[in-house]
């Protein structure tokens, strides 16, 4: 890999987590140019031993790129991605704007990385609640088939980005907020069950599409699932309060084998559990409090809990690309040197 | 009524929010006395235009009263109700030490009143999120008939008593704590997903409750419940997301109006919702975020807020002796004078 990239909203919470995890994942940047809004050009932007300009996205900007990270919101993708991917830059959107297109695909590397196959330079990073729910639900349902579920979120503040981090701190330091103009109401003290906007039937956009995505990423276009989100004086990581019915027998033991060996969760057996708090900065979705429901039969009641900025956002986008990198490379190299030598 | 009363843990949040209900509701009030452990003897309190000593607790003062709250904790209530009943007064336990025994009635007046019929001077007052979820389940219950529900809970820090409330306030204040001594964990920017102690199967002792107590509570010995019970720095208003599935189809539109028409539901239209900021000290439970469930048939999901020290404990054990001295009337003056003048 020497890649040269572009970071779009590059001076926003996923933008600057994007930067970070390009430093720690080692990946070899050849070029990198950074944008974001007019009220953060100028800026200059550390990365790796270097400062770099934060520069006005405009069209003309968007080539020699390989690969082009939207961070910004639905509006800036909507304008710039089609331009970019038609051009032959990889775009992987960090926005909903694209994640219902058919031929967009909806991908976490973990669960349906074929996906990526035959891509046409548009790749969508879900919903960081969907993200996280899926992390800990898709090794069950590989197992006992996943029949529907059910979620409850504990959403963080950094959701909505910086200005959502601002505010909890604001109201922590001095109770003057700019809560009420982020959230519509104060967020210390306070658990507002509405993200997104409301949809005819009441579910919020949010809600909508923990349905929505779930069903896409796991090919399952029945699959039935209810969600009630709700923002929390949180910082930067989600919790989700979930029960998963199966078409197998859910049996517990072999349930709580499969996400211990997974390595991409932390699983926390019997009395111990993952508290937001200590989540923050890691990239492993963690998972505990698992007990077969008292409500559903085939049933799993757990405890999922991931660092929505890391996992739920930028984690997820940096793998999309460390995925295609992997697809792009000759099959020979793909299978390692063993398989390639005839084993 | 004309009543001699006693509180025990008087100088708690449960009893101090007691003794300004008793005002509020204009209680007339014979005589007063008030007990507490030890450290907080020798303190007064004021009440109704005079200030009260705050007595140690002993059994030889446990006499010549009508009506004994005890808002202390299990051991207290299980070291002094049965004889203090076996004397004649009545005595209204808020903790859990007796909710589950077959003679003594556990009342929500608004639900189960007939329960207090044939009492023994005990009678127990629920679990504080079992008290606010079946406020709002129970008139659909009625009109649909309940099949099982699940929720889960976003607890204030009041659950706990006072140290709950200082511990969230010093986080708040300089983030120096006496949370992890209270919650296990800190509680600012956090959400533990552990209230009570861990049972065999799993569930906490919390969400064990609202399975037993709602069975209990509603004559429904088979009632599936699930809950995840979690505590967030909310200070004393508890939130519930829970879906609730019925046996005949459920009716939007009919749902909507019954708890519209309820006199102790403050109801939530479409787009409006409730957050616990709003509705501390409210006595009214708030419901909102109706809408048919994507998860299950014939179930609705739902948003349910009350202040947890208000309908959740101190209000609910008042209403409790409220029924019970309507029930002493003469049957001719409850039913009211019409009744009573032959019409």
């Amino acid at each position: 890999m020497n890649l040269r990239i572009g970071i779009v909203g590059a001076t926003g919470i996923v933008g600057m987590e994007l930067l970070s995890l390009l430093e720690e994942r080692k990946i070899s940047v050849a070029a990198l140019r950074l944008f974001a809004s007019e009220k953060s050009t100028g800026k200059r932007v550390y990365f790796s031993g270097q400062t770099f300009p934060v520069e006005k996205l405009e069209m003309g900007k968007l080539e020699n790129f390989d690969y082009l990270f939207f961070c910004a919101g639905t509006s800036v993708s909507r304008e710039f991605i089609p331009a970019a991917a038609a051009s032959g830059i990889c775009c992987i959107d960090n926005s909903s704007a694209f994640r219902g297109y058919d031929d967009v695909p909806l991908v976490i590397p973990e669960i349906n990385p074929h996906a990526l196959l035959g891509h046409k330079n548009i790749i969508a990073n879900p919903n960081c609640s969907t993200i996280i729910a899926l992390m800990a639900i898709f090794p069950l349902h590989q197992m006992f088939g996943l029949r529907r579920f059910c979620a409850a979120t504990y959403q963080a503040v950094s959701g909505v980005g910086c200005s959502g981090m601002r505010a909890l701190e604001e109201e922590i330091a001095d109770s003057h907020s700019l809560a009420e103009k982020i959230f519509g109401e104060r967020i210390l003290s306070n658990a507002i069950p509405k993200i997104g906007d409301f949809s005819p039937n009441g579910y919020t956009s949010e809600e909508v599409k923990m349905l929505n995505e779930s069903r896409k990423i796991l090919s399952l276009p029945d699959l039935r699932v209810s969600a009630t989100c709700v923002r929390i004086p949180v910082k930067r990581v989600h919790s989700i309060a979930a029960i998963v019915e199966f078409h197998e027998p859910f049996d517990m033991r072999l349930g709580e084998q499969i996400l211990q060996q997974n390595n991409s969760i932390d699983f926390f057996q019997h009395n111990e559990f993952p508290c937001p708090l200590r989540r923050e900065n890691m990239d492993n979705v963690a998972v505990g409090r698992l007990r077969s429901d008292t409500f559903l039969d085939n049933a799993v009641s757990l405890w999922i809990v991931g660092d929505q900025v890391r996992k739920g956002a930028a984690l997820n986008a940096l793998q999309i690309m460390e995925k295609l990198e992997l697809l792009r490379l000759p099959k020979i190299l793909r299978q390692g040197p063993e398989t390639a030598s005839g084993r």
